[in-house]
C-alpha cells in the first residue's frame, strides 16, 4: 500500500511517494510560485504514480484550516503570502487526481514523522520547530498532533523585543515583532541586508539565538515538552542549536526543576536537530495519508459474498 | 462514595469532602503559613471525615512533581515562596490519613473540575488561568490533562515589556519581569503599593490588561485553546475580562480565522470567568481523587474465597 505526500511550504512543495516506511519511492521538488502552476506541478507528479498511490496526505504552510467539519477544511486561509489566502489546496488537488486527501499544517506533518520515526519516538508530548522562511510549530499533546481551535500558530507569539539593541522593526505584516517577525529567516535577511546562508557576524547569531531561545521558553513553559525538536534552513546554522541551549538554560535560570532543561548535557539532548533531517515533512504528509485519508477496499468475491449469505 | 480535596494554594488552602457531584459536603478554608502548620491542619480537617473519605486529591502550587514513577513525585519542587521548596506533601498526608493520594497542579485540578462540570465541559483542548498572588495555567490538550515533562508554568513566559510606559522590573524571584513578574497580584501589590482589590486607577487596569492579553496571546498560539478560563481575585475586577479581550482582538489583528477570537460576539465566550467560581480548584481536588487514587477494595467474604476456590 503506497501512498502520495505533499510537504507544502512556503518556499518550496516537496511530493513524494511513499509506504509505510521511512524510505521514499519517489520525490520531486519544485518552489512555490502562483496556487494554479504550484498545485498543476504536484498534480502532474502524482499522475506520473497514480496507480502506486491510494490516497494523499498534505502538510500545508498556514494558518490552514484542518477541522474535517468546517465548510473551510483543507484551506490555506489568511496567510500573508500574495495571490495564496484562502487557496483550496484539498479541492484542487482531489478534482484532479479523485483521491481521498488528508490535511494538516506542514510542521504537524513533520512532527508526526518525527513521533514515528524520529526524534519524537515514544514521546507524549513534544513539539517541532521550523526556522526557515517564517516560524512554525507542530505539537503532539497527550500523544497526538494538537489542533484546539485552529491549530498552533507559534510563529505569532509576542516576546521580548529590546529596541534599543535591535531597532530592526519585525517582517511579520500582522504583527511586526512576533517571534516571526524578528527571529525568521526573513527577519534575518531583512535585518542584516543578506540571507541567513550567507551571514556570518556574531552579532547576527547572537542576537538570532537570544530570540529563539525566548520563544523557546516560551514553548517550555506553556507546552511543556518532552523535547523540542528544532528543523529548518536557520536552524542549520554551525553552532545555533548549541547557543540556544545555554540561552534557554540561562532564561529559565533553575526554575524548572528538570536535567533536560536545567543542565548542559540534558539541553544537548533536549533541543535537537530533526533525525529525519529534510525528509520530516514530506514523510508526514504520507504518514497523515495513512492515518487518515479512507483507503480503498478490496472488493469481496463473489464467492466470499455468497458464503456471508448462506 | 466521598473523597477529600485539596486546593493547596500559594496564599490559601481549602479542604472539602465530596461525592461524584459538583456539591460539597464540608469545607474549610486556612491561609498557608508553614508546611507543617498547613498540612497539619488539613490532616486535622480530613481526620474529622475520614471514615467518609475513600482517597484524597490534592491540587498544589507549584512547580510539583506529578510524574508518579519520580523520586520526587508528590512533592512541590523549587518553589519560590519561602519555607515551601521540596516540600513533600503526598507524603506527609498519606502517613498521616493513611489514604490514596492523588496530586497534580491547582490550576490542572481547577480546569478539571471546570472540565467536568463548567466552562470546559465538552471540549477536548483549553487552558484554565488563575491570576491571584502568582499566574497559573491548567491545560487540557486532546481531552486530557497536560503535563509533559513537569506541567505547564505559563506565569513564567517572557512578554514584551514596556519599560519606558512601565519602569516597575517585576516580582519574579527568578527572571523578574515574566508575565507572572509583570501581572500578577503581587505584581499590581508592589507596583502601585497597593493590593489588587483597592486599585481602582484606569492606568493600572489598563496596564493589567495589557499584560494579561500580550500572555493569552501566547497562549492561543500556542495551545491553540477552544477556550480560555480565567479565575483568581485579580481577575474578578469588574470589566477587566472584557477589556482584555478587546486587547487580545487587537493583538492578534485578524491573523486568526476564528470567529471565537476575532469578533467582539466571539472573544466574550472565549474568554470567560470559571463557571465554578472559587470552587473549581477543591471540586477538582475531588476529582482528582475519584479518578486516580487507588479505591480500597471491598474485602470478600470468607464464603465469597470458598466459592472461587471450589
Amino acid at each position: 500500500m503506497s501512498y502520495g505526500g505533499i510537504e507544502a511550504g512556503g518556499s518550496k512543495w516537496v511530493c513524494a511517494v511513499g509506504d509505510s516506511t521511512n524510505e521514499l519511492i519517489a520525490v520531486e521538488t519544485f518552489p512555490t510560485t502562483t496556487p494554479t502552476e504550484t498545485i498543476g506541478r504536484a498534480v502532474q507528479f502524482f499522475a506520473g504514480h497514480r496507480r502506486l498511490i491510494d490516497g494523499l496526505g498534505v502538510g500545508s504552510f498556514g494558518p490552514v484550516d484542518v477541522h474535517e467539519s468546517s465548510p473551510s477544511w483543507g484551506q490555506i486561509t489568511t496567510t500573508p503570502k500574495p495571490g495564496w489566502a484562502h487557496t483550496d489546496v484539498v479541492a484542487a488537488l482531489q478534482a484532479a487526481l479523485e483521491l481521498p486527501v488528508a490535511f494538516d499544517t506542514d510542521v504537524n506533518a513533520a512532527a508526526l514523522a518525527e513521533a514515528q520515526w524520529g526524534a519524537g519516538s515514544g514521546l507524549e508530548t513534544f513539539c517541532y520547530v521550523t526556522v526557515g522562511t517564517g516560524i512554525g510549530v507542530g505539537v503532539v499533546a497527550n500523544g497526538r498532533l494538537l489542533h484546539g481551535l485552529l491549530h498552533p500558530e507559534v510563529g505569532h507569539m509576542r516576546i521580548p523585543h529590546d529596541r534599543a539593541r535591535d531597532p530592526f522593526g519585525g517582517v511579520c505584516p500582522f504583527h511586526g515583532d512576533c517571534w516571526e517577525g524578528l527571529a525568521s529567516g526573513e527577519a534575518l535577511r531583512q535585518r542584516w541586508g543578506r540571507p541567513a546562508h550567507d551571514l556570518s557576524t556574531n552579532e547576527a547569531w547572537e542576537l538570532e539565538a537570544g530570540y529563539l531561545a525566548l520563544g523557546l521558553v516560551n514553548l517550555i513553559c506553556t507546552i511543556s515538552p518532552q523535547r523540542i525538536i528544532v528543523g529548518g534552513g536557520v536552524a542549520k546554522h554551525p553552532g545555533l542549536l548549541r547557543l540556544v541551549g545555554v540561552r534557554v538554560r540561562d532564561l529559565l535560570d533553575g526554575y524548572l526543576n528538570a536535567p533536560e532543561v536545567s543542565t548542559a548535557a540534558g539541553i544537548e539532548q533536549y533541543i535537537v536537530a530533526p533525525a529525519l533531517g529534510d525528509h520530516a515533512g514530506v514523510l508526514g504528509a504520507i504518514k497523515l495519508a495513512q492515518l487518515r485519508a479512507p483507503v480503498k477496499q478490496t472488493l469481496p468475491t463473489p464467492e466470499a459474498v455468497a458464503d456471508r449469505a448462506g
